[in-house]
């Protein structure tokens, strides 16, 4: 069960996976990404990933690339690794020319993947809730393309980190609750969810999607609204949603405890529900 | 006067200078970057550049980089490729990593040092302008540190192009000018010149603050004040300041003629006496 990448067809350990210097993604954050998870061996909604994958480069004018290529680049890779709980990472940039910002004219797009053991939540995580913090949304405008333009979500990970937390929420300036910074966000009141809406501002999370179909199916009213902070803080229960995150509960935020400080009945109904559709871990 | 990359200590061909694929800078946009050019096989305001650099790192809260360090990078790269008029590309990752958006633990910052013959724009575009375009400016809200987050830049770029233009100027919601997509923007009305002030908002140009050096040496009076697009198509001229673009006129935004629709007589003296400093093409 080796941890393997994929560059542009062939195989091979990851750190011997390497990319030019002059590669777009490198120089421009020209690129866009999926991250899938495995359950028992077996991908969790790959088509629905590719079908946003396919919006992603749209969006920003990538010439066409052929759905089966890359669905034939994530199935080898994650066959050869043998994974059966992975976390499969695919990057495509606009490939590689002399720096200049201008779309390249011939520049075949690079495809890399990885397949690695999926990063899972510490345990005491999932059972007891996070805290978090909130935080203004620098973003760029088009957090629903995937791109690799991270860095913000990166800094504010890494300033929930710093200030004791374990993640963070961004809000636009205009007061509204977005998301987290690799993760879509709900809130639970009276028993009824609201999430944000799928606009620019937000990533369109594939958890998210399934969760949304999931209480349709378990009779749980879901709301695609805007909320702000106060709503937020004034929720029964928040919790993230994410391929990774799958449903983690939120117990704290900025120092103020959601609900009654724990893990709610909602976020776990939930979780268990989402583990049964992807196939239930080991 | 062959064109040359570094990475981390070796000097190669720019096509045999590969980065790990996961190289932060490569999936999350965590990276700096500066541009330098040479003129007469002598790099113009290195330390500056190198001021900036610090800057931006320091902002990111990477951990401390020799600046000797980079230097002797720069440096050695540029004299190996003996290049008379090079552009000269430094970017610095935060860390080759398993990708996880928190910093890294143990992970070295990568050097990567490119020296290629310096991209002139066409003579035409110097001698008769530019045509540009305004766009509302979407990128994230730190354009004061120079970070490789430059999708939004391409993006517009490219829809200049597209367009028929040749660049695009960053407009924000409040109507204020900003700037252009790899270049800072001034405006000159009745001989007095007028610049974006340095705020998060743009980026702090070696060449625009040059330039406002210049000025005050010729008697040239600059305001760094915020101004808008109304005013942008009232100037009697604008141009654009960068590195590669040195000062370059824009006679045409949005379809409507700057001033007399010609390059005007102070961005050509400017032009003049910033190559002069620089000390001169070929």
């Amino acid at each position: 069960m080796p941890e393997l990448a994929y560059l542009n067809g062939e195989i091979m350990p990851i750190d011997q996976a390497r990319v030019p210097v002059e590669d777009r993604g490198y120089q421009f954050g020209d690129a866009v990404y999926e991250y899938l998870a495995s359950y028992r061996g077996r991908l969790f909604a790959l088509e629905a990933h590719l079908d946003r994958l396919e919006n992603s480069l749209g969006a920003l004018s990538f010439p066409p690339i052929s759905r089966d290529l890359v669905r034939d680049a994530i199935m080898t890779t994650f066959s050869a690794a043998a994974i059966d709980r992975a976390g499969v990472y695919l990057q495509i940039s606009r490939g590689v020319a002399p720096r200049n910002h201008a779309f390249p004219d011939q520049a075949p797009p690079q495809i890399v993947v990885t397949v690695r053991h999926a990063p899972e939540p510490p345990e005491t995580y999932v059972r007891n809730g996070i805290r978090a913090i909130t935080l203004t949304d620098i973003r760029w405008r088009r957090c629903d393309i995937k791109t690799v333009l991270l860095l913000p979500n990166v800094l504010a990970k890494q300033q929930a980190l710093d200030a004791g937390a374990q993640d963070a929420i961004f809000v636009g300036d205009n007061g509204v609750v977005r998301e987290g910074t690799s993760s879509n966000l709900f809130i639970c009141k009276g028993g009824r969810l609201t999430t944000h809406p799928l606009t620019p501002n937000i990533l369109p999370g594939i958890t998210r999607a399934v969760l949304i179909d999931i209480c349709l199916k378990e009779g749980i009213e879901v709301d695609e609204a805007f909320f702000d902070r106060q709503a937020l803080l004034a929720a029964d229960e928040v919790f993230l949603s994410g391929t990774v995150t799958e449903v983690l509960p939120v117990v704290e935020i900025d120092g103020e405890a959601i609900g009654n400080g724990s893990p709610g009945p909602v976020a776990r109904q939930l979780l268990t529900r989402l583990e049964k559709r992807a196939g239930g871990k080991d």
